[in-house]
């Protein structure tokens, strides 16, 4: 069991330690929230038969067999430097820098004589430091007196537990040995005095009706609920509730609202464990228990065979809390949404494939008749070649790029801004149906300064202390961080940042080279078959490259961010958590998109033209996309690296990845000394749970998710499966979380949470985004505003007929420059005077010959009109959807107006009773 | 007293009165608010000497002398069918419909038989429908019995206040005849209970000490509070306080928590009244009580003479609610960011000043030597002129079309969204000074269903009733209007607003057409005197035409939108403040900027050329800009408006309409049978008030400010001085307000708010279109594009040397058409054969003469541009801006979180005292 970073923990916040005691507690105490079975017995009697149900009535007691065991530390017992490691250095720095405040401060409760026996014990833990350190240390001290020093502080926490009101108990002869268990258990009058001061909402006795909308409205609801029955998970929660019980703000001086008949089961699993762990500190791990509830979710939820039912999301919030619940509720309504979006994607994609036989442009080029002679592609090496080759690109081109795209890309704009309203009414009504209407996000949790920022401010005061040569303790002066101890960190984060950016557009630029360079070999083969085999090759290799590429810096850029964020010392974890996910989001927002954005916005926008053609590095030309626009390249470039993205990062790696790490820790403890097989039976369920992976936060979830949504919207004019890719991968990916939520990890802390936080803004942001690129992906990538202009302004009958000629420009073979001229322009059996090659220039008869021309002018005029039209009007359509839906469903504010008066009326009535 | 529409209410809400009684009861109730003052005397204590404070110690009371008067209601004794006039005939179908359903429903508890004379007595009062529904109705009644009818009804009333508390005195004596007044005192369990259901925040004991920032930052604000410390108006509550009360949710429960020594003076006068008037029903007005705090206000708020201080925002939301401090902390903040804003515009105004000399393409316009002869500006009857004409306007040009324009309306941009931010902080310690932290405000307010509404669904009912023929009343069955019930109204909204949009188009258009037709009129004549008297003769009378109808439209479009909200019938009050709202900008948004759009984007686009020039109505052009762009008559046109507006609407009629009302009323009460001024220093303060005029709501004065807010960012690249204009109208428009709210209006109810609703966003909306207008005024009103595209483009030496004939075309003379070509070419002394017009078009000799030139699109291509990435870049630095400040102060969410502890802390010793 490892100490990481997260787990140092200064108990700052609401019940206040003296910080300068326990810091390094928390190495020996690991902290195991054994939320007992029994208190969801009541909740579950229904869904159960009555034979599951006694054989769900086992739980933790204390010996007594009456208090129930809330939550469980553990701590090492003997075994001294065993698989423990204290990795970092900063966790050093803080031990030394207690152990000094602890010798000078005159607070210091702790034996003073022990600390040098701390350190060293510390230094022998990193034996690679001890040799920098070892000269400031005295010599080394017995063992014995250190465990003294460990037991004599781990009293003294367990003394402020007591003092708290919690009940401890200790069970030193467990079955694992070198491990000490000290069970704890929150008697009623403390789990009543944190509820008050979390201001929990509790459902009291007072129980309504809620009266079924009649009509036709009625009518069709009851219907659509009858048709979508089948996709209802088994669970009683599903079941149409009739009856409602009046939440009200927990209060002890109205205790005769609420049911409190059976005290031990009023408070769920679930809110006691949230309620304890405050008391004890920051959590660091908290074990699955494995029993009924657990089983259900397991037959119910985390199962494919289930892919096709609704999550019962309300079990999930039981067993995992709020946040995690609020997660999957977003999963859930995300995949719903782009069922539709799939289907319209699908459409469209199929009315490609339909009119692709219309499309007078594709059939121009295909047509054998108009036999084009081409300009070479590059000097010298290059030859003419014919137009009626690029048929088969211009034909695949029709898929994604006709006039359906551009409603698609309205639609997906729209799409994104009708997700957003939904699930904001989504997350009202789970507001509502789990009773956190009227609670505030910041009053429960985030606002205790994290253990790293306290030990800074110390440092500084203390930094302070010895500049000014004061004996005094000052740690109270210094209150909080100034710009000027942040600039520092502040600048590496930037600096750091660019470089990562600039990383990534590095790398870009290799593979572009990579092609490039290979295609420059390609064009002086002499033999077409090798060119062909060639450039697929050249086309597969450099795509693998960029995934591979991407799927490492990923994983780079979340730790780079991680240490970044760990450099700036947030205040809060609140803070922490959205710096963090702030900068992971803009790393692997590039890393994913940069190539992409290449391909749409800049590939054969800058490449001259025949006899003038533009090169980078002297002999590499820039790219040019193939006939028929760079949309299909486009094209091809997302759906590799999504399907790529999604099949490997997602799936490979969450699954496999942590069933490697299970069975490492596995094989790791079979070469402890004792025999695995034989106790594994009889070890507490806290005890086998002990193996599975902690939960390490939503974060790495979301932001996979996040990415996804981005590919969805962001290029979706270009790639219209997209969306329908994204829902194959949802439907597994549900599952996929919540097996391993359920199986994999262990039980996360349940914490309450009334929305996605940070993650909403930035869903908007990527949404707003996607408008703008869609915008430029239609106008400049597609060839959709040329078409229109041709059409509307220079075709003689209002046909598409002669579009392909209108697009080209006319090149003089006699205007090459000395050894520009191709080498081999004879195999096509007659002397090629004028050529032609895609672009609006001048042809060589003007007087400005080769000039960027009229049409070029016109057609870019448009292109940005469109962009203006294109944005405003999404932009404002989503405006008017965001303000025509109601954020609150009528139901939802209706029953809310109900209740309130119905609490007015009981107290009314209580009043009149006085 | 008239009983108009908003009286009628059916007291549904929180302490549910059966509907079937009171409807009429406030015909005759009108209820004062009598917030006496001594309630006030603890808070003043220290703001007024030891004279003044004795001489405040005057109040209503019961004739015991103990119980203070919070709420009067009148109504008129025997004086029958005087004023009194029901106008709204939907209140009379209220009468008849609750006649008839009291004579048929089970629940009717009203004598039975005095319905048919409540019909009649309305019908007296509307002689004009008696013809049409005499025939149902009985014959007519003494008048006694009426009398009796009503002095039963009103008994039931007060009964009805009885029975939830209150306590009632009457006094039939009083000095106004005809009028009898019942006073109301709230009894302190009553308000307790109120308090408690309102979720009121108050002070309790529990002190606490606010710590000053220390080190630099400290120093810098004292200096800055003590710079600013002549602003502040002399108020006690300005002065730094060094200790706050911790403020908690009254409860009766936590009694021990809160000051309760003197429960006279625990409430407020404001909180007294906002917990009564609920209580009693919607309040129809409330008198303004001169006392103390009024004078107060008078002296240090609504004084033209203290113009240059801040605003006593606490003693303003003391005596009027927070929705209305909110209203003036709003105007006061949006007062002193314009300081600014319009220092800002000055100086780029003094630049335009300063650089105008230095400007070449005025310079080359204005210098002889370039005699360049223009094309005539409409066929035959114009001659040839020459360019150095024009040098006046190119030089004006300039001042408001150089680049620091583009410079400045980023500045506004962003400047709006910074005024946002600053508001949402303002408004974020507003709350937490005034102890709304946490309230919600539609606990409070706006979910009561309004009188209309519910009156409506009875119809319904009614109606459904009588068709099914049943005898039982079904009020209960049917509870809300559906879209079918309301398509009516909403078509005819839809309708109505696209009639009266369409009337803005059709004035607007209608004053163009005065302008062509008058200069086409000028043209004809021969003498140049008359033509320069005429010219400047339309272009006033024109900008005068278009000022009165906007001032006339905008009365008419208040009235049409507030009919049309009457006619949708919305449910809430909220509801119906937020469609009115809603609509009246909409209207009054268009009438005010569609002239000036016209001349921003479509004046001078659609001209034609010499030789083909448009024409309307056959006969004549389409208005033309000067030369140097419509920049300079935009900004004419604006600066007009904009004075106008300000200077005739809100300031005339804001102080002349008031006054000659109070006026209208003095004397027809004077008209009365007693004699006026005798009486006049007996009276009681609530019935010399009675004269005032009624507060009508906060929309007006918002509504003013927002079309302001526009006129300051829309097209604020145009006119950089308007920010300035804004400001010297509002130093005055702040006072002229409080006078009005403090000496003109009834005392409005205090009504609680915690934002300024809808009209944040709307003027998030106003902003927002700002950033697009702003962006088209640049690149397509202002010659700011042309000359980026001639410097970079097509200059031979990268300056602005040529420019002037580089945007002029060419023109053969001989290709007029016949009878097109001028009647009088010979005045310039020589013949002409080419002469120039502003356009980029083809010159005659090309191939294809007069057609549009490749320059005109590159100049549209990079002015499209421009739009995108303008638009683009500032709505990034907007959300930048957003995202960079805070919308909690920093020191407000300390102070927040210390209460927090703090309350934490003294629950945890209240628990270890038990």
């Amino acid at each position: 069991h490892s100490c990481n970073m997260d787990s140092v923990s200064l108990c700052g916040g609401f019940v206040c330690i003296p910080i300068d005691v326990e810091v390094c507690i928390l190495d020996e105490f690991h902290e195991l929230a054994v939320n007992s079975t029994d208190i969801l017995k009541a909740i579950l009697l229904k869904a159960l038969s009555p034979e599951e149900n006694t054989h769900c009535h086992h739980g933790l007691y204390f010996q007594d067999g009456e208090r129930r065991v809330d939550y469980v530390l553990t701590y090492p017992v003997k075994k001294l430097g065993g698989g423990r490691s204290c990795r970092q250095s900063a966790y050093l720095l803080t031990e030394n820098a207690f152990a000094r405040s602890l010798r000078r401060g005159p607070h210091g409760r702790g034996p003073h004589s022990h600390d040098p026996h701390n350190q060293d014990e510390h230094l022998r833990q990193n034996p690679a430091r001890r040799a920098k350190d070892s000269s400031s240390l005295s010599s080394s001290p017995t063992i014995n007196v250190q465990e003294d020093h460990k037991a004599f502080r781990r009293e003294e926490f367990e003394g402020k537990l007591r003092d708290m009101g919690l009940e401890l108990e200790k069970d030193e002869d467990a079955k694992t040995p070198g491990m000490g268990f000290v069970k704890i258990h929150a008697p009623w009058n403390v789990l009543c005095r944190e509820a008050e001061f979390m201001k929990l909402k509790m459902p009291t006795k007072k129980v309504y009706e809620v009266k079924k909308s009649s009509g036709v409205v009625g009518k069709i609801s009851s219907l659509v609920s009858k048709v979508l029955e089948p996709l209802h998970p088994h669970v009683e929660e599903h079941q149409p509730k009739n009856i409602k019980h009046l939440s009200h703000t927990f209060s002890r001086e109205k205790e005769h609202l609420f049911d409190l008949s059976d005290k031990d089961y009023f408070f769920d699993s679930k809110t006691r464990s949230s309620i304890v762990s405050p008391l004890i500190n920051r959590q660091v791990m908290q074990l699955n228990i494995v029993y009924c509830l657990l089983q259900l979710l397991y037959e119910e939820w985390a199962n494919y065979s289930v892919f096709y039912k609704y999550q019962p999301i309300g079990l999930v919030r039981k067993y995992f809390g709020e946040k995690i619940g609020l997660y999957f509720a977003w999963l859930g309504l995300y995949t719903q949404m782009l069922i539709p979006a799939s289907l319209v994607g699908v459409i469209v994609f199929l009315y490609g494939c339909a009119t692709v036989d219309d499309n007078i442009p594709s059939m121009e080029i295909c047509h054998p008749k108009n036999n084009i002679t081409m300009c070479p592609l590059c000097d010298r090496v290059c030859s003419y070649w014919k137009l009626s080759t690029a048929c088969g690109t211009a034909r695949a081109s029709h898929l994604f790029d006709n006039p359906a795209t551009v409603f698609f890309s309205i639609f997906m704009a729209l799409w994104a801004a009708m997700f957003m309203e939904h699930w904001k009414r989504r997350q009202m009504r789970l507001n509502y149906e789990w009773d956190l209407t009227g609670f505030e996000d910041e009053e429960v949790s985030g606002d205790h300064p994290r253990a790293e920022y306290e030990f800074r401010v110390m440092q500084k005061s203390m930094c302070k202390d010895q500049k000014s040569q004061q004996k005094v303790m000052c740690i109270s002066q210094v209150e909080k961080l100034t710009y000027r101890d942040r600039l520092p960190a502040y600048m590496t984060n930037i600096v750091m940042m660019l470089l990562m950016i600039g990383v990534t557009f590095a790398i870009v630029f290799g593979v572009i080279l990579y092609r490039i360079s290979t295609k420059a070999a390609l064009h002086m083969s002499s033999n077409p078959v090798t060119r062909n085999h060639v450039q697929l090759t050249v086309k597969t290799t450099a795509a693998i490259i960029n995934l591979v590429v991407i799927l490492i810096l990923d994983e780079v850029y979340g730790a780079v961010a991680r240490w970044l964020t760990v450099l700036e010392v947030p205040k809060t974890d609140k803070s922490f958590e959205e710096r963090l996910i702030f900068k992971t989001f803009i790393l692997k927002f590039f890393n994913a998109f940069t190539p992409i954005i290449y391909i749409a916005f800049f590939r054969g926008r800058l490449v001259g033209r025949p006899g003038s053609y533009l090169y980078v590095f002297e002999s590499y030309r820039m790219e040019e996309c193939a006939h028929g626009g760079c949309l299909m390249e486009l094209c091809i470039q997302l759906s590799i690296t999504m399907l790529g993205k999604q099949l490997i990062q997602n799936n490979l790696f969450e699954i496999g990845v942590p069933k490697l790490k299970k069975l490492i820790r596995y094989i790791r403890s079979k070469q402890g000394a004792f025999q695995e097989e034989e106790r594994q039976k009889k070890l507490q369920r806290y005890e086998t749970d002990h193996f599975l992976e902690p939960f390490a936060g939503l974060t790495p979830e979301y932001m996979e998710m996040i990415i996804q949504f981005g590919f969805v919207t962001l290029f979706v004019a270009s790639f219209p499966l997209a969306p329908l890719f994204a829902l194959l991968n949802n439907i597994i990916e549900i599952r996929l979380d919540a097996k391993k939520f359920v199986t994999e990890l262990r039980r996360p802390v349940a914490a309450r949470a009334k929305d996605i936080g940070i993650w909403y803004n930035i869903l908007r942001g990527v949404a707003k985004v996607a408008v703008i690129i869609n915008a430029f992906v239609i106008s400049f990538t597609s060839d959709f505003i040329p078409r229109m202009v041709y059409q509307y302004m220079y075709s003689p009958d209002g046909s598409m007929h002669g579009f392909v000629n209108h697009t080209l420009s006319y090149f003089n073979v006699s205007h090459f420059q000395d050894g520009k001229e191709t080498m081999d322009p004879l195999h096509l059996g007659y002397t090629v005077e004028i050529c032609r090659y895609k672009d609006y220039r001048e042809p060589p008869w003007s007087t400005t010959p080769y000039e960027i021309s009229k049409e070029f002018w016109a057609v870019l005029a448009v292109r940005l009109a469109f962009v203006i039209v294109f944005q405003n009007v999404v932009m404002l359509m989503s405006d008017i959807v965001d303000w025509l839906i109601p954020d609150i469903p009528k139901d939802i504010s209706l029953q809310i107006h109900k209740e309130k008066i119905l609490l007015v009326d009981l107290f009314m009535k209580e009043e009149q009773g006085k």
